[in-house]
């Protein structure tokens, strides 16, 4: 898993919102996201960008654990909670794979493990093999 | 709309993205994003987290432009084209509103008007009046 | 329950598909579908709408498990596998409920247990006390 | 066109609820349906299953117009007024098609014209033409 672990790395928006991968294995992964300011809307809670990017990293993760490039299709997710504060950590179980398709879904829980968002999202895989470094060339769906 | 202009100025993470609000009435609203480096995923392709935000953004900018506090219940969005640079464009419109749910579409697009992304997304309405400045208190629903 | 039980026994489209609720506990339902020919696309595999149906009554019965009135707002279903014979079970999970919303999971498996959809909905509770005979006056919400 | 509105004609569940397919053209369908008794819930308002099916249905339709075998992926689906009685029209308008995959939005509107349901809907493209008559031989995805 080092180098899906790797490849993550180089993902420059979860890094500019401060996510962290935790882990990662076949059809799993685990994220964090300690909230900042900078993760907030106009009212002062989690921003449904801010919480959907964390389930949307997380879901690439576990999607992406196979070691073949997945992307994503689409996603639902369905905010359950307002926060303000704290740690919010994000948990990908894989519902179904086949040779194209992937299905997943996210938990969002704060730190008293209370659901923040729950997330339902769909890859396609593509079959090219994940590189943690240099470019990655990119077929058409 | 001025106050409502006001109001999205506050939203935090709109700004960590770079995302603007051109437009709102009632019902609409457009918001624009120049792509970064920031908002690219580990593929160097848009990442959905940035794609989401923007549309989410103007969604929300939609949903409170009758003046009253509107919060996300859920949302979905299809991921249509990978994009890598250039000015994305979200446009808001509402399907339905009710007293207390409202209904909208979002349609990102890219330059040359080829949609990126399509979103739908709920609110439910608070009642509350929107204040562009000072804190806000917030009913649970 | 009891009451809760007969009041989905008006469901005339769970019926008209033959549908059965098993079992209905606060926040949990569970019901089964045995295929039929009418249950198929023109593909001869199972229509989408019909295993949509199976899980939105199975999610609308943990909904109302509370003893008052909840609508559906918004609902979400990945198909993952293509089935065309068998028994179906749907069992619904409440993920959050609070006063006016509750959110909730539905998975529907076949006979071995492999997962067919996975589908989230949110509804809006109503807060009217759900009566299992005469017809229910419903406000707008 | 006329042999997708034949293969059309063998979709059961469609049949079983009295849908009509009225007309498909490149990207673009058209149904409807009356409303009966058996498309009611237990509240006596419209089942979010049978919205569900008319929408699922003129979504296939669409993705089905240029030929080639269109399986759905998922789909998510908004409930924006409840009916009770007469005829619901369902539009689907293709928003994105590549060699794989086809998004479409649909519209669910009653008699006068108001939205009942708005859906949105992906589809995986099998590439496999269809076939009016005799049964279709299905590759997994």
């Amino acid at each position: 898993m080092k180098h899906i672990r790797e490849f993550f790395k180089k993902d420059a928006l979860a890094a500019h919102l401060g996510i962290e991968l935790l882990d990662v294995s076949p059809g799993k992964a685990v994220a964090r996201m300690q909230l900042r300011d900078h993760h907030l809307n106009g009212l002062g809670t989690l921003h449904g960008g801010a919480a959907f990017t964390l389930a949307d990293f997380t879901f690439a993760a576990a999607a992406n654990s196979h070691g073949t490039v997945a992307v994503a299709l689409s996603a639902t997710i369905s905010f359950v909670k307002a926060v303000r504060t704290g740690v919010l950590t994000a948990e990908a179980v894989e519902i179904s794979v086949s040779r194209k398709i992937g299905t997943y879904t996210v938990n969002v829980t704060d730190e008293t493990g209370q659901i923040v968002a729950v997330f339902q999202g769909m890859v396609y895989r593509k079959g090219e093999p994940i590189h943690a470094g240099g470019s990655v060339r990119q077929k058409k769906i």
